[in-house]
Protein backbone atom coordinates (compact mmCIF):
# COMPACT_ATOMS: atom_id res chain seq x y z
CA UNK A 1 0.00 0.00 0.00
CA UNK A 2 3.00 2.54 0.46
CA UNK A 3 5.02 1.40 -2.18
CA UNK A 4 2.09 2.04 -4.57
CA UNK A 5 1.19 5.91 -2.62
CA UNK A 6 5.02 6.10 -3.32
CA UNK A 7 5.02 5.85 -7.21
CA UNK A 8 1.51 7.85 -7.63
CA UNK A 9 3.00 10.57 -5.25
CA UNK A 10 6.41 10.18 -8.10
CA UNK A 11 4.49 10.10 -11.14
CA UNK A 12 2.53 13.18 -10.25
CA UNK A 13 5.56 15.07 -9.93
CA UNK A 14 7.33 13.48 -12.90
CA UNK A 15 3.94 13.98 -14.69
CA UNK A 16 3.56 17.96 -13.81
CA UNK A 17 7.31 18.21 -15.24
CA UNK A 18 6.58 16.79 -18.81
CA UNK A 19 3.14 18.61 -18.69
CA UNK A 20 4.93 22.26 -18.15
CA UNK A 21 7.95 21.54 -20.47
CA UNK A 22 5.53 20.33 -23.10
CA UNK A 23 3.94 23.84 -22.68
CA UNK A 24 6.53 25.84 -22.33
CA UNK A 25 5.45 27.08 -18.83
CA UNK A 26 7.56 27.19 -15.35
CA UNK A 27 6.96 26.91 -11.40
CA UNK A 28 7.94 28.77 -9.13
CA UNK A 29 6.99 27.63 -5.43
CA UNK A 30 6.38 29.60 -1.81
CA UNK A 31 6.44 27.06 0.51
CA UNK A 32 5.75 27.49 4.36
CA UNK A 33 4.86 24.45 6.27
CA UNK A 34 5.79 21.58 3.51
CA UNK A 35 9.23 23.76 3.59
CA UNK A 36 10.60 23.07 0.09
CA UNK A 37 9.36 19.33 -0.17
CA UNK A 38 7.46 20.62 -3.52
CA UNK A 39 10.67 21.73 -4.52
CA UNK A 40 12.73 18.54 -3.63
CA UNK A 41 9.29 16.37 -5.25
CA UNK A 42 9.73 18.28 -8.36
CA UNK A 43 13.36 18.56 -8.63
CA UNK A 44 13.57 15.07 -8.20
CA UNK A 45 12.69 14.27 -11.64
CA UNK A 46 15.75 14.53 -13.84
CA UNK A 47 15.73 17.50 -16.23
CA UNK A 48 13.79 19.45 -14.07
CA UNK A 49 15.52 22.63 -14.75
CA UNK A 50 13.62 22.64 -18.14
CA UNK A 51 10.47 23.81 -15.86
CA UNK A 52 11.16 24.87 -12.41
CA UNK A 53 13.16 27.87 -11.67
CA UNK A 54 13.01 27.75 -7.97
CA UNK A 55 10.87 28.32 -4.75
CA UNK A 56 11.31 30.41 -1.29
CA UNK A 57 11.16 28.61 1.94
CA UNK A 58 9.43 30.88 3.84
CA UNK A 59 9.45 29.66 7.27
CA UNK A 60 8.92 32.69 9.16
CA UNK A 61 6.85 35.91 8.85
CA UNK A 62 9.85 38.45 8.29
CA UNK A 63 10.71 35.30 5.19
CA UNK A 64 7.31 35.70 3.99
CA UNK A 65 7.11 39.61 3.76
CA UNK A 66 10.91 40.92 3.69
CA UNK A 67 12.46 38.23 0.86
CA UNK A 68 9.11 36.96 -0.89
CA UNK A 69 7.00 39.96 -0.52
CA UNK A 70 3.69 39.80 1.36
CA UNK A 71 2.00 41.96 3.01
CA UNK A 72 2.71 42.54 6.21
CA UNK A 73 -0.55 43.31 7.23
CA UNK A 74 -2.00 40.84 5.45
CA UNK A 75 -0.34 38.76 7.92
CA UNK A 76 -1.24 40.83 10.70
CA UNK A 77 -4.58 40.79 9.75
CA UNK A 78 -5.67 37.32 8.87
CA UNK A 79 -2.66 35.25 10.20
CA UNK A 80 0.28 33.32 8.16
CA UNK A 81 -2.02 30.56 8.05
CA UNK A 82 -4.76 32.18 6.20
CA UNK A 83 -6.74 32.21 2.66
CA UNK A 84 -5.49 35.51 2.29
CA UNK A 85 -1.86 35.03 3.16
CA UNK A 86 -1.74 31.75 0.50
CA UNK A 87 -2.72 33.60 -2.30
CA UNK A 88 -0.45 36.45 -1.72
CA UNK A 89 2.55 34.04 -1.91
CA UNK A 90 1.15 32.46 -4.75
CA UNK A 91 1.02 35.87 -6.57
CA UNK A 92 4.64 36.43 -5.33
CA UNK A 93 5.89 33.32 -6.37
CA UNK A 94 4.45 33.97 -10.14
CA UNK A 95 6.99 36.95 -10.09
CA UNK A 96 9.32 33.94 -10.98
CA UNK A 97 7.99 31.82 -13.06
CA UNK A 98 4.41 31.27 -15.07
CA UNK A 99 3.26 29.98 -12.69
CA UNK A 100 3.13 30.75 -8.73
CA UNK A 101 2.08 27.68 -6.14
CA UNK A 102 1.86 28.79 -2.37
CA UNK A 103 1.55 26.22 0.56
CA UNK A 104 0.96 27.45 4.27
CA UNK A 105 -0.47 25.38 7.12
CA UNK A 106 -0.29 23.72 10.48
CA UNK A 107 1.68 20.26 10.27
CA UNK A 108 1.56 20.02 13.73
CA UNK A 109 4.79 19.00 15.83
CA UNK A 110 4.62 22.97 17.68
CA UNK A 111 3.41 22.89 20.87
CA UNK A 112 0.23 25.35 20.37
CA UNK A 113 -3.42 25.08 19.71
CA UNK A 114 -3.28 25.65 15.73
CA UNK A 115 -5.78 23.63 13.91
CA UNK A 116 -3.15 20.64 12.60
CA UNK A 117 -4.30 19.81 9.63
CA UNK A 118 -5.62 23.04 8.10
CA UNK A 119 -3.27 23.84 4.78
CA UNK A 120 -4.17 26.23 2.60
CA UNK A 121 -3.02 25.94 -1.17
CA UNK A 122 -2.22 28.94 -4.07
CA UNK A 123 -1.86 28.80 -7.69
CA UNK A 124 -1.49 32.16 -9.16
CA UNK A 125 -1.22 31.75 -13.31
CA UNK A 126 -1.79 34.25 -16.17
CA UNK A 127 -3.23 37.31 -13.64
CA UNK A 128 -5.96 34.67 -11.64
CA UNK A 129 -5.20 33.54 -8.49
CA UNK A 130 -7.01 30.34 -6.58
CA UNK A 131 -7.15 29.43 -2.93
CA UNK A 132 -8.09 25.98 -2.00
CA UNK A 133 -8.27 24.60 1.87
CA UNK A 134 -7.83 21.51 2.78
CA UNK A 135 -7.92 19.12 6.42
CA UNK A 136 -5.52 16.35 5.99
CA UNK A 137 -5.47 14.10 9.05
CA UNK A 138 -2.13 12.13 10.08
CA UNK A 139 1.28 12.46 11.83
CA UNK A 140 3.12 15.69 10.88
CA UNK A 141 5.04 13.72 8.01
CA UNK A 142 2.18 12.61 6.67
CA UNK A 143 0.34 16.33 6.62
CA UNK A 144 3.16 17.39 4.81
CA UNK A 145 3.68 14.77 2.06
CA UNK A 146 -0.44 15.15 1.53
CA UNK A 147 0.04 18.86 1.19
CA UNK A 148 2.67 19.00 -1.31
CA UNK A 149 0.91 16.13 -3.35
CA UNK A 150 -2.15 18.57 -3.19
CA UNK A 151 -0.18 21.34 -4.42
CA UNK A 152 0.96 19.52 -7.61
CA UNK A 153 -2.34 18.42 -8.21
CA UNK A 154 -3.66 21.20 -8.50
CA UNK A 155 -1.05 22.90 -11.01
CA UNK A 156 -1.67 19.52 -12.99
CA UNK A 157 -5.21 20.43 -12.73
CA UNK A 158 -4.70 24.05 -14.11
CA UNK A 159 -2.52 23.67 -16.52
CA UNK A 160 -4.05 20.06 -18.20
CA UNK B 1 22.20 -0.96 5.89
CA UNK B 2 19.58 1.39 4.29
CA UNK B 3 17.20 1.91 6.99
CA UNK B 4 20.54 2.56 9.24
CA UNK B 5 21.52 5.11 6.91
CA UNK B 6 18.37 6.83 6.84
CA UNK B 7 18.37 7.17 10.55
CA UNK B 8 21.80 8.69 10.60
CA UNK B 9 20.45 11.22 9.22
CA UNK B 10 17.52 12.39 10.34
CA UNK B 11 19.56 12.63 13.25
CA UNK B 12 22.01 14.64 11.51
CA UNK B 13 18.96 16.99 11.17
CA UNK B 14 17.78 17.04 14.29
CA UNK B 15 21.15 17.39 15.74
CA UNK B 16 21.22 20.66 13.85
CA UNK B 17 18.21 22.13 14.61
CA UNK B 18 18.83 21.48 18.39
CA UNK B 19 22.23 23.10 18.15
CA UNK B 20 21.22 26.20 16.24
CA UNK B 21 18.49 26.28 18.86
CA UNK B 22 20.35 25.63 21.84
CA UNK B 23 22.91 28.48 20.68
CA UNK B 24 20.01 30.87 19.40
CA UNK B 25 21.08 30.72 15.90
CA UNK B 26 19.18 30.35 13.04
CA UNK B 27 19.75 29.08 9.63
CA UNK B 28 19.16 29.95 6.13
CA UNK B 29 19.86 27.97 2.96
CA UNK B 30 20.21 28.46 -1.12
CA UNK B 31 19.92 25.37 -2.86
CA UNK B 32 20.71 24.52 -6.71
CA UNK B 33 21.19 20.79 -7.32
CA UNK B 34 19.51 19.48 -4.09
CA UNK B 35 16.52 21.38 -5.11
CA UNK B 36 14.85 22.13 -1.26
CA UNK B 37 16.02 18.90 -0.27
CA UNK B 38 18.60 20.60 3.42
CA UNK B 39 15.37 22.76 3.38
CA UNK B 40 12.78 19.61 3.75
CA UNK B 41 15.51 17.55 6.10
CA UNK B 42 15.50 20.47 8.42
CA UNK B 43 11.87 21.28 8.44
CA UNK B 44 11.15 17.29 9.14
CA UNK B 45 12.14 17.85 12.37
CA UNK B 46 9.45 19.20 14.65
CA UNK B 47 9.72 22.76 16.15
CA UNK B 48 12.25 23.25 12.85
CA UNK B 49 10.90 26.78 13.11
CA UNK B 50 12.75 27.48 16.07
CA UNK B 51 15.96 27.58 14.11
CA UNK B 52 15.09 27.49 10.58
CA UNK B 53 14.12 30.96 8.67
CA UNK B 54 13.62 29.57 5.38
CA UNK B 55 15.74 29.10 1.92
CA UNK B 56 15.87 29.86 -1.53
CA UNK B 57 15.91 26.98 -4.66
CA UNK B 58 17.55 28.63 -7.37
CA UNK B 59 17.23 26.78 -10.45
CA UNK B 60 18.02 28.99 -12.83
CA UNK B 61 20.42 31.39 -12.86
CA UNK B 62 17.85 34.15 -13.13
CA UNK B 63 17.06 32.96 -9.60
CA UNK B 64 20.58 33.01 -8.56
CA UNK B 65 21.06 36.44 -9.46
CA UNK B 66 18.00 38.57 -9.55
CA UNK B 67 16.47 36.87 -6.19
CA UNK B 68 19.08 35.50 -4.05
CA UNK B 69 21.72 38.24 -4.97
CA UNK B 70 25.03 36.10 -6.81
CA UNK B 71 26.67 38.53 -8.68
CA UNK B 72 25.96 37.91 -12.55
CA UNK B 73 29.64 38.30 -13.65
CA UNK B 74 30.36 35.82 -11.19
CA UNK B 75 28.20 32.91 -12.52
CA UNK B 76 29.26 33.83 -16.27
CA UNK B 77 33.22 33.76 -15.20
CA UNK B 78 33.30 30.82 -12.87
CA UNK B 79 29.97 28.93 -14.36
CA UNK B 80 27.16 28.19 -11.69
CA UNK B 81 28.44 25.11 -10.66
CA UNK B 82 31.88 26.69 -8.83
CA UNK B 83 33.71 27.80 -5.96
CA UNK B 84 32.90 31.04 -6.18
CA UNK B 85 29.32 30.66 -7.11
CA UNK B 86 28.98 28.73 -3.80
CA UNK B 87 30.39 31.31 -1.50
CA UNK B 88 28.37 33.86 -2.81
CA UNK B 89 25.33 31.39 -2.56
CA UNK B 90 26.30 31.36 1.33
CA UNK B 91 27.27 34.95 1.85
CA UNK B 92 23.56 36.15 -0.04
CA UNK B 93 21.89 33.47 2.13
CA UNK B 94 23.32 34.74 5.22
CA UNK B 95 21.54 38.16 4.72
CA UNK B 96 18.44 36.05 5.98
CA UNK B 97 19.48 34.03 8.83
CA UNK B 98 22.71 33.73 11.13
CA UNK B 99 23.86 31.34 9.13
CA UNK B 100 23.84 30.73 5.44
CA UNK B 101 24.45 27.63 3.42
CA UNK B 102 24.70 26.55 -0.01
CA UNK B 103 24.62 23.58 -2.83
CA UNK B 104 25.66 24.24 -6.37
CA UNK B 105 26.56 21.07 -8.32
CA UNK B 106 26.10 17.64 -11.03
CA UNK B 107 23.49 15.73 -9.76
CA UNK B 108 23.13 14.41 -12.63
CA UNK B 109 19.46 13.81 -15.13
CA UNK B 110 20.83 16.37 -17.73
CA UNK B 111 21.97 15.86 -20.87
CA UNK B 112 25.64 16.86 -20.94
CA UNK B 113 29.24 16.57 -20.18
CA UNK B 114 28.66 18.22 -17.02
CA UNK B 115 31.21 15.82 -14.26
CA UNK B 116 28.28 14.26 -12.84
CA UNK B 117 28.92 14.29 -8.63
CA UNK B 118 30.94 17.58 -8.81
CA UNK B 119 29.20 19.52 -5.61
CA UNK B 120 29.93 22.84 -3.80
CA UNK B 121 29.01 23.15 -0.19
CA UNK B 122 29.20 26.70 0.95
CA UNK B 123 28.84 28.17 4.49
CA UNK B 124 28.67 31.85 5.45
CA UNK B 125 28.74 32.68 9.38
CA UNK B 126 30.06 36.10 11.09
CA UNK B 127 31.22 37.15 8.10
CA UNK B 128 33.35 34.30 7.54
CA UNK B 129 32.69 32.03 4.00
CA UNK B 130 33.92 28.72 3.77
CA UNK B 131 33.23 26.34 0.48
CA UNK B 132 33.98 22.60 0.59
CA UNK B 133 34.27 20.39 -2.59
CA UNK B 134 32.98 17.14 -3.11
CA UNK B 135 33.05 13.86 -5.91
CA UNK B 136 30.12 11.91 -5.28
CA UNK B 137 29.24 9.09 -6.33
CA UNK B 138 26.03 7.18 -7.26
CA UNK B 139 22.68 7.92 -8.99
CA UNK B 140 20.90 11.33 -9.03
CA UNK B 141 18.91 10.68 -5.67
CA UNK B 142 21.69 9.18 -3.75
CA UNK B 143 24.29 12.36 -5.06
CA UNK B 144 21.33 14.68 -3.56
CA UNK B 145 20.86 12.74 -0.67
CA UNK B 146 24.31 12.70 -0.07
CA UNK B 147 24.86 16.46 -0.76
CA UNK B 148 21.95 17.75 1.27
CA UNK B 149 23.40 15.66 4.38
CA UNK B 150 26.96 16.62 3.85
CA UNK B 151 25.68 19.90 3.67
CA UNK B 152 24.10 19.85 6.93
CA UNK B 153 27.43 18.17 8.48
CA UNK B 154 29.45 21.20 7.49
CA UNK B 155 26.81 23.64 9.35
CA UNK B 156 27.30 20.92 12.43
CA UNK B 157 30.79 20.78 12.74
CA UNK B 158 31.06 24.65 12.41
CA UNK B 159 28.89 25.10 15.27
CA UNK B 160 29.61 22.67 17.70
Amino acid sequence: MKVMKKQISDNQAEELVSLLAEKGLTVFTAESCTGGLIAKKLTDVPGASRAVNGGIVSYTNEIKSGLLGVDPETISKHTAVSREVAGEMAECASEYGDIGVSVTGYAGGNPSSDPVGLVYIGVSFGGKTEVFRHDFSGTRAEIREKAADQAIRHVIDLII
